[in-house]
Parts: C-alpha cells; sequence; structure tokens
C-alpha cells in the first residue's frame, strides 16, 4: 500500500486555522480525534476524518496539526499500518514505548508560547477535554472548543450522514422488553437521585430500545440519542425510520400508553438545544447523568453543579452481562446455519457467513493475511497488498458477523504447507496462552486485567510478547468491542467479571515482514467448581461459544503439558459433537470428513 | 487482646470538634488519617492518632468521627486486626469489598446538608485533599483545614517528637555522595524547567543527604524537609544533631565550598513560612516541584500556577533503582553474620539479628504468630494474645532488620509436629505461588501489578485466595516498604521494574481462627537471558536476596511440576552453599548440620 499524499491537505487545513471565517482566533494547533459525536470505536465514512486529512485508517489514533507538525499517536496494533499509509509529512508517536511523548507534553514542547489549541467539541469526549486542558493552561496555552469541524470545511467530497431503516428485535432475541429496560433505568436513576439520562453511545441507545440499524458498518446500530427523565422519554433520531410500521409497533407510538412510556420523536441535531433547555430548568439538587466519555459539547450544556458523570454508564453494566436468551443466542450464533487470494478468502469467509440464518452483516472487516501481511495486526487486504495465500507462508483469518442472535468473532491461523519449526514454536506459545486464559479459574469479582498475563507467560519464558490486548468484551447483536470489561495488561477502570458476561481471548505472535499468529475464541463467562469456591465468594472461569478445530499441523505437541494436551483434546471433541451434529443434520458431508480429520485426539510422544 | 475503650475520648473529640478556641465553625466530622507530615507508612508514638483515637493500630487506616458516628476504613491485611482492637463505638469499612462505601460516599450518606468537615493540612496529602474536597463540594459539602490538630487537643500524655542522633554513611555503602546526588537532582530539575524542589519524604531526605536515623522505629529516618534550589540547599532539621562532628564533616558544613554546594540548616518548624517566601517570590515561569503526596499545607504554600507536582518525585525514582555498592550490601545485609511463645521466639530472633555485623535495628516489628494468630496477617504478639508455641499448630515468623549495609525482610511458615494434610496443601500452593513470580521471566519495562496473578493462579485453581498484595519495594538501609514498584493486584501507578529494583515475594493463605501461612523472600530484578529477548527489549527475572530453607515437611512434593521441584532444590542448594559457608567460617556447627538436614533436595515420587 503506498501513503496518502497529504501535503496540500494539510495546507488547507493550516489555513483554516487561521480563517476568521471559522475561528474566533486562529489557533497553533488542531487535534483531530478518531471518533465521532458518540465516541464509537467504529465510525461511519462521514466521520473517518483522521483517516481522510492522515491516509491512516485503523481503528485507533488521534492527529495532532501545528502550524509545523503532523503527528499520530497510535498503539502498538498498528505500528506497521500507520507508518505504510502516512506520507512524510507525519510523525508516527507509537503509544505504550517508553519513549514517545504524550499528546500534551508533545504539544508543549512544540508550541510557542500562549498557543490556542483547537478541537471538535462535539468529536472530544469530556475526560479527556478535561484531561488536555489542565495540562495545557499549566504550560500556558489554551484548548479552545471550534464549533465547526475545520476537516469538514476542507473535506470537499465528505459522504452524506447514513440513515438507514432499524430492525425491531422482539423478546425471544432480548430477553427483555424496553419497557423493562427503562423501568430497570429509572430505578437505577432513583438510586443516585438523578432527574434525567442522557444515552449518547449508540449501542446504548439500540440496546436499551431492542433496535438494530447499519448506520456504521460492521455494527448494528443507528445515529440517535436519547434522554431518559422519571417520566418523559426523549428520542433524538433523522430520516423518515420512524414512518416504518414495525418500528412504530414495536416503540409504540401510536397506543396509547401510560404517558412515562410515551416516546417523543425529535431531530437528531436538536439534542444539543433540547439538553441546554433541560439544564436551564433544573432545582438545586437536580441532576443529570452523563458518561465521562460524552462528548465535551453535551456535558457542557448542563451546568457543572447539575452533572453526575460515571465512567460506565448502568446501560453499559447492565448490557454486559448477557441474559439468558442473549447467552443462547450467542451459542447458536456461533454454529453453523452453512490459486486464492486473501480477498478472495475474505469474500469467500463472507459468502459462507452470508449463508447463515438469521445473518445480517459482518461484525467487522475481515482480516485475512498470508505471510509478512499477517504482521500487520489489523491489516485488512486490498488490491495493492492483496498476497496469493501459499504452501509456503503461514495465513491468518480474523473474521466475524452479527447473526440477529448474537456476534461472532473468531481467528485461526493456518499452514497450508509444512510450517517451520520456528512458526510452530510461536504458535504453540500463543495456543498455551490462550488455553491458560480460557482454563484460568479466578474469585468472582477479578478484573479482567489481572489474567492478561497468564496469556504471555510462555511467549515471555522465550522472550516474546505481542503489543495489543488479549481480549475485549462483546456486544449480543451489538458491538464486537464493547465495554466495560476486557482482558489487557493496560489497566483502564475495567469492571469486574461476572457471570454472563462475554469477552475474546486472543494472544498472538507476530514476526514484522514474516508472519502473524493469533488464536482467538468468543469465550463466556460461567460459574467454576472449585475445591473451597473462595470462602463462598464464587468462582468463575470460561466456556468458549466458538467452535472452530485449531490446526493441529501448527502445534508442537512436546511443548504442551499433559493439561494442555487434555484442553485440546476437550475443546475438539465439543468441535465435533455440536459442530458436527449440525453438519450431518445439513448433509454437508464434505465439511464432516474435514471436521473429523482436524479434531483428531493429540497425543505427546 | 481486648478492644480500647473509646466512648470518652470521642465525647471528647465531638466537644472540640464545635470547640471556637480551635474551629471557626463547628465541623461536622473530622478526618484522622494514618500518616504524619511526611506522609510516611510507620510513624513515630506522637504521630499515632488515628491508634489513639480508635486503639486500631495497623499501618493503614484512615479514621473519621462524625457527631453520630465513628468509622474506620481499613484494607484486608487488618480486617481481623482492627475487628479486635476498636470497640462497639467504631464501624469498621473494610476496602476492597464490593459493598464498602467509599469515605466520601459515606461522608455524603450521613451528613447533614452543608457540613464542614474538618482535617490537619499537614498530615493529609495534596492529591487526597484534592479528591475528596471534590467529591464534598459537588454533594454540598466543604473540607476545611483545621490548624490546630484536633486529636493533639485531647491528647493529653502525648509523647513528645523524637529527635535521636543521626548515622552518616560513607561512599562504601552508598555508591554515590550526596553531592553528587544533588547534582544529578538539578539536572533531573533543569529537564523539568523548575527552579526548586521541595523533599518532603522522609526516606528521600535521608537518601539524599546519606544520613540515617532513629525516630521513627524500624525505618532509619529522621524528622527534616528539604528544599533544593539551583543553587542552595536547605535542610530543616531539629534538636543538636548537627552539632554532631561527624554529621558536620559529613555535610561538610564547616568546609569552605562553592555556594551550590552549602547546606542551610532551618528549623524543622520553619519549612512553612520558608516556602511561603519561596512561593512569594517565584516570576511567572518559575515553578516548584512537589510530589502530589506532599501534605496540602505545604502544597498550598506554592500558588498553584507555580506547581509541578509527579506523582513520584526524581529522589523516589533514583532510589528505587539500587546501584552495585547497594545490591552488594543487599546481598551482605542477608547472610548470618544463630516451653518458647511467640514473644520469646520473637525476641530470640531479633537478639539473633543485633549479633549481625552492621545490625542497627529491626525493620519493622517481628511477625511471630502461631495457630489462629497466624490468620491475622500483621499480628504483633502482646502479652495478652501471646500464644505458646505446640508441636500442633503452624508457626509464621515475619522479621527484618535493619543493617548498615541494607534491609532485610524474610517470612517462613514451620510446623513443629506433623501439619495436617489441608495445611500442606494450603502451603504448597503458597509455594507454587512464590515460585512462579521467583522465577518469571517477563519483558524490561513490565509493571509490577502484571505479575501478581502468577502468584495466586494455584490458589485461584482450588478456590482459595489471600487480601493483600505479592510484594513491595524495600529499601537499601531504608524503609522496608519503598515506592514507586511493587506487585499487587491494585494497579495504583506502580512504575515499571527495572534492573537494579528490589522487591518482595510474599504470597500467602489465612484461615481465619486457624493459621496463616506466608512465604517470602526480597527479591532483585535481574537481567534474564531468554531465546529471543522480545526484539532487544531486554528480559529479566528475580534473583532471591534471601537464603533461608523452606520447610520440607510442610511440602506436598506430589502437588509441585518438576520445575517447581527443580527451583526448591536449586533454592536449597544456594542457601547451603552461601550460608553454609558463612557457618563453617564462624565454626556454628550446629547450625550448619541443620542448614545441611534442611536443605536435602526434594523427590517427586
Amino acid at each position: 500500500m503506498s501513503p496518502k499524499i497529504t501535503t496540500e491537505l494539510l495546507k488547507q487545513l493550516r489555513q483554516v486555522m487561521k480563517s476568521p471565517k471559522y475561528v474566533q482566533e486562529p489557533v497553533q494547533a488542531y487535534i483531530v480525534p478518531s471518533g465521532d459525536a458518540h465516541q464509537s470505536e467504529y465510525i461511519a465514512p462521514c466521520d473517518c476524518r483522521r483517516a481522510f486529512i492522515s491516509g491512516f485508517d485503523g481503528s485507533a489514533g488521534t492527529a495532532i496539526v501545528t502550524e509545523q507538525h503532523a503527528a499520530m499517536w497510535t498503539d502498538g496494533r498498528y505500528f506497521l499500518q500507520a507508518a505504510h499509509q502516512m506520507d512524510n509529512n507525519w510523525t508516527l508517536m507509537k503509544m505504550g514505548l517508553k519513549d514517545t511523548p504524550t499528546q500534551e507534553d508533545w504539544l508543549v514542547s512544540v508550541l510557542p508560547e500562549g498557543s490556542k489549541v483547537g478541537v471538535d467539541p462535539f468529536i472530544i469526549p469530556a475526560d479527556q477535554w478535561k484531561r488536555m486542558s489542565k495540562a495545557l493552561r499549566s504550560a500556558g496555552h489554551d484548548l479552545v472548543p471550534v464549533k465547526e469541524n475545520l476537516i469538514d470545511t476542507i473535506w470537499t467530497d465528505c459522504p452524506q450522514r447514513p440513515c438507514k431503516p432499524l430492525i425491531t428485535l422482539d423478546l425471544s432475541y432480548t430477553g427483555v422488553s424496553w419497557r423493562d429496560k427503562i423501568v430497570a433505568l429509572r430505578s437505577k436513576m432513583a438510586e443516585r437521585k438523578v432527574l434525567w439520562f442522557v444515552v449518547t453511545a449508540l449501542d446504548e441507545v439500540a440496546w436499551l430500545f431492542n433496535l438494530r440499524g447499519s448506520d456504521v458498518e460492521y455494527n448494528p446500530v443507528f445515529f440517535a440519542y436519547a434522554v431518559i427523565g422519571m417520566n418523559t422519554i426523549r428520542l433524538f433520531i433523522d430520516g423518515d425510520r420512524m414512518m416504518d410500521p414495525a418500528v412504530r409497533e414495536h416503540l409504540q407510538l401510536d397506543s396509547t400508553l401510560e404517558p412515562e412510556f410515551k416516546i417523543q420523536v425529535m431531530p437528531y441535531g436538536s439534542i444539543l438545544s433540547e439538553l441546554q433547555a433541560v439544564g436551564a430548568g433544573l432545582s438545586p439538587k437536580e441532576k443529570v447523568w452523563l458518561s465521562d466519555k460524552a462528548s465535551y459539547a453535551l456535558t457542557e450544556a448542563i451546568p457543572k453543579a447539575y452533572r453526575y458523570l460515571t465512567p460506565y454508564t448502568p446501560i453499559c453494566i447492565a448490557k454486559a452481562v448477557k441474559n439468558s436468551s442473549e447467552t443462547e443466542g450467542m451459542r447458536r450464533a456461533h454454529v453453523p446455519k452453512g490459486t486464492v487470494t486473501e480477498i478472495i478468502a475474505a469474500d469467500k469467509a463472507e459468502e459462507f457467513r452470508s449463508q447463515q440464518k438469521d445473518f445480517v452483516e459482518l461484525s467487522f472487516a475481515t482480516i485475512s493475511s498470508t505471510g509478512p501481511n499477517g504482521a500487520i495486526i489489523h491489516y485488512k487486504p486490498v488490491p495493492e497488498t492483496n498476497r496469493t495465500l501459499s504452501v509456503n507462508e503461514i495465513y491468518l483469518l480474523d473474521s466475524g458477523a452479527q447473526y440477529k442472535d448474537g456476534t461472532t468473532d473468531v481467528t485461526r491461523t493456518m499452514h497450508f504447507g509444512t510450517p517451520s519449526d520456528y512458526e510452530k514454536e510461536c504458535f504453540t506459545y500463543v495456543l498455551k496462552g490462550h488455553i491458560a486464559v480460557s482454563a484460568a479459574i479466578f474469585p468472582n469479582g477479578t478484573k479482567g486485567h489481572l489474567l492478561d498475563s497468564f496469556a504471555r507467560s510462555a511467549l515471555w519464558d522465550c522472550g516474546l510478547d505481542y503489543l495489543h490486548g488479549t481480549g475485549h468484551g462483546v456486544g449480543s447483536f451489538l458491538n464486537v468491542h464493547e465495554g466495560p470489561c476486557g482482558i489487557s495488561y493496560k489497566t483502564f477502570a475495567d469492571e469486574p467479571l461476572e457471570a454472563g458476561m462475554i469477552v475474546s481471548d486472543e494472544p498472538g505472535y507476530y514476526e514484522d515482514g514474516s508472519f502473524g499468529i493469533r488464536i482467538e475464541n468468543v469465550v463466556l463467562v460461567i460459574p467454576a467448581e472449585t475445591k473451597y469456591n473462595f470462602k463462598n465468594r464464587g468462582s468463575l472461569t470460561f466456556e468458549p461459544l466458538t467452535l472452530v478445530p485449531i490446526q493441529m499441523k501448527m502445534i508442537d505437541v512436546n511443548l504442551l503439558t499433559q493439561k494442555e494436551c487434555n484442553w485440546v483434546n476437550d475443546y475438539h471433541q465439543k468441535c465435533r459433537e455440536v459442530i458436527g451434529a449440525e453438519l450431518e443434520r445439513q448433509g454437508r458431508h464434505e465439511a464432516l470428513q474435514w471436521l473429523i480429520r482436524e479434531t483428531e485426539p493429540l497425543v505427546r510422544v
């Protein structure tokens, strides 16, 4: 892939940074965060402003452009990709490495005295605003909100904001009606003595109303906000989507309802003024609950004394713990219901997935990479990089889909010829890490970050590591990356794991220029049986929901302990039983033969 | 042990909380933190205000007294002890348990509207002040500084502040002169563009000047502050200690020196007014560097715009990485230089220790506990609880000393009769955890908290756990608990581990009412050899400095892997070689025979 040439764009951006048409005073730096106004991880094309200005289109990254410099902060998953996609105008800031400055420190080091740093107040989360504003102020600079997004002013062919039809989900999928979810939310609000709750994250709006959309690729969400009062429900959403009879019936828009369940539908763009009106009408002690990740603009709409901010909303926490309809759905979603290049292989995977019952769309861009492309952790094949699969290289396929009953995400690493000893060695360490997490037993209430090192221990023993977290929360027909839980060496405030939560388990190893290895299952947190049960505190472990054989020719069986060997054999036995039965039912004999071959028991010698 | 009766004391405290003699306006709550004006963990008797008011004398705990309530927050190490030491006037707040409110939340729940909450501004660290003040303000209350310490006003027989003679340490112990330490500090100050540095932690003052004291039991420190400018050195210290010729010569007080190394000695009590004078004389952009753990009073002396606060000072970080003189000293300090009750055993341990070369004092109160007392994690035997060692109970001895060449801290758990299967099982899991940390290999720059779960994994598998961290930093003839590194499930901002740092490795298991088990070594972070060396990032592991046999009759050898068994045998072999040689040299044949018996190789069957 060749980098995007950004010389002209940066020149234009630097002009508007000084233009009285857009800024009250010139700004000496402009921050372009990754997210949209909902702080989404995956975003619609119209919100890909950071990719537009820099060329780097990974899921995480922040660009800062000053009069002299342009710099991009991203994490270990994207070091290679960002270096490939950006031209020489850009400096890559490798987050997590010791010598990389923070954005604040870098700004202070390059800015002239008394500078203004601009940012779109709708895009920057309130907590980030606060941290950055404080750091800049203490060095004599100012963070200022720039109402008009400066990237949009130079992005002449910016696509339109999507406004696709909605899907309604009935009780058989969700387990709980939207009315009951509102009731539960209001009871949490009463507990915390708040009168209003502002729903800003797209997956939280979708979950609350048991609706799904397709405004953002791979994430079944739609652009909307909601403001829930103790007696009112306001849904801010555009387009004629609310004209759809199925949606009207689902939300009971035309029924005579108790007033506290009557949904008022308002234009998406009116959220700020409506929220300002709410803020202006508050009496002392009346509080409004917002996520501290909500945008600075919305947070500022509520006077400081009336704000109640928390890192995780009650919706985020309720959503993370799946009910039995949801976990059953996730189980079903993981069972088949059906001269090659990376792109053809990816398309084939999508084709097969799309034949399954309840398929909606992919849950993220398929990573189909062979040989050196595998070392680019979030690689997506494009024609310029497309490599032919061969018997000489390792092939990595990370793919998943949205089904109406659940969301999947699985990675397998394969060799179609004979892997080298080194490739097998690395693969086996990764497998040992995968098993160490999957089979881990831990006390109820343990935070996921305490399990991260289990995934690395076998690699560490030989001086190998991988620069990404081990797992992320997974939504239920919602975002494939979902908070508040996860398994990562980064100790962001992750919430304790509890039974019903679903996360991925995906250690890897990446050899720059040669190959990438990752073994990923989606796993459900379940109660474990232990001899002493932590003095009744309760024991937890994981149950793999993903049932796909792990390629045996990649395993150096003598590096496994007997316990690890048993884990692989038990796992393969379960794949054979559950998936095999379905293949048999569907009469897919060739696939069944393959499955049986791939799930033969391993034997240590 | 019987609880302290605090009814009368609480009545008196509640009176002074309303007395215009001491407070400008009545305070509805008064916070009594654990620390002294230097935020020390271990404190002098005159600073044990929280123990005086409550009876609970563990090393960590915060008391809050309101008109109606008295509550004590402490952590898992002290749940049992605090419950034993406090009377019914007190509510124990068990930190780390899910349902325990934070101090702020609790205050908000019990205080009448618009309350004032008082605290001694010299005792509360600035970062805690900030957090608490903010939380209280957002609920309509106020945190207010109360100049006179209210506990001191009712503490009629409060002991005097100690003022003991100083010990000077020459280059053979410290490796670096105090002048060179000042030069290094000033270069860090220049890097951060600060003009002044305020040294508030007692161990940082002691380390900087290569002096030691004995004002605080077990910690070889003395009450002092220092303020370092680019051309000035001010040492705030009381008493005639500066009259000691050895000290005068060490600090070159009477020599003709370059002015920037001339130490101005000032009274301890003048720090606030001197710092206010510094603060008043600053020009814009001139900054003063303080730890964010410095007291609120000192922090406020510098106007906000001139403060430069960091969680760890450059002294703290330099002090944690031991130089070769210090690590060699630590090695030497760990080599011997000889019808029983817990107290007699503890005294005997102290007697033996005191016979060693370079012995100064113990490094903490010896924990000598048998049977159920062992389950009180920070137990210290007193006559009321003193139990006789027997052949029927597990005995736990956690002891350490300050030597001029280093600080030691070791725990061994023993049985003098026949341990039960359950006791052996628990001991063996703890041992597996100890080995997992001690033998862990990890990339350079890994934070200690990522290793904590290794110590728990074997316990977790059976549903057992322990409610304390796995390790703490250890000073070099300084505090036995030292930042900024450690190994804990708590992810306080611990600094990455690097070669030369010294920490403890001390997993345990505690069965309330029955026994306590802990296996603790002091270990040095050293480079490790790995096959692939993390792409030249470097590999680390630990070398045990403590060389004391682990009692073999407590080990169920069949629960160990062959690798673990080899670790024990290699460790015992090293004990035999290093300690045996010294015992032989000293002609201590009985001890040598014991050592040889206790270090026979284990064999798995």
